[in-house]
């Protein structure tokens, strides 16, 4: 298993710094964030070390991530929260803190804290399928 | 096959709505987010109707998200974007507007309009092991 000893995430994973476990199995860890945006905001990672998702395999992804809806539903239940988001980050333009892929599941309630925009865009004419024709000449 | 005739997901997965399509087998469905917050945004979608995350079966969950890694890297290739975001909304408080499960791939960019704040907060002693019992509790 790939994994980095200067990774705080792979030091969760071995054991050599605790965390309020939720969940377990061979490819799989959910735990609490310790800084969360809400309470009961959860982060469900790979026990393998990879960096961003575009690096991890499909098997593994599939792993890891078949267990977020039961994950979603129990923090729905402890938490009692009206709605939740599911974020992954990847880069630190995308506010990836620490290079260890992780999903966090964090419940909103209204008043909470955490926010985001939605400045939805439109395309011109034809560029969508361009930008369809490039993605998919990359997934070959 | 779970399906709703009133859901926009549902048409474009009968092929009754169009889509610039990247990607699709038995469980998924992946294509270009009409309404885009960055060049490239893209969504991978479960063929059958789920209206939030938390109500999916785990095995369709693992079909589905086996292809994000996949698709991001080729996002991220055909986008030249430095960074990307995942993120799963679930309920209108948490920005969901179409009720069939998605996921948004977003790429980030420098000066790219979509933007969230990180907010983290600070457990007083103990509640963070109260909330991972509960969640626990959940989970069996």
């Amino acid at each position: 298993m790939k994994t980095d000893p200067n990774c705080i995430f792979c030091k969760i994973v071995a054991g050599e710094i605790p965390c309020a476990e939720l969940l377990a199995d061979e490819a799989a860890l959910a735990f609490v964030d310790i800084g969360p945006l809400a309470e009961g905001h959860t982060l469900l990672i790979p026990k393998a070390h990879y960096e961003t998702l575009d690096q991890m395999p499909a098997d593994l992804a599939a792993s890891v991530l078949r267990h977020l809806p039961a994950l979603a539903a129990a923090v729905k239940k402890a938490t009692g929260c009206e709605a939740f988001n599911v974020l992954q980050n990847n880069g630190p333009l995308a506010h990836q803190v620490v290079p260890h892929v992780h999903f966090h599941i964090i419940p909103r309630s209204p008043g909470g804290r955490f926010q985001f925009n939605w400045p939805a865009g439109e395309y011109p004419e034809g560029r969508m399928q361009q930008l369809a024709d490039a993605v998919r000449s990359h997934l070959t």
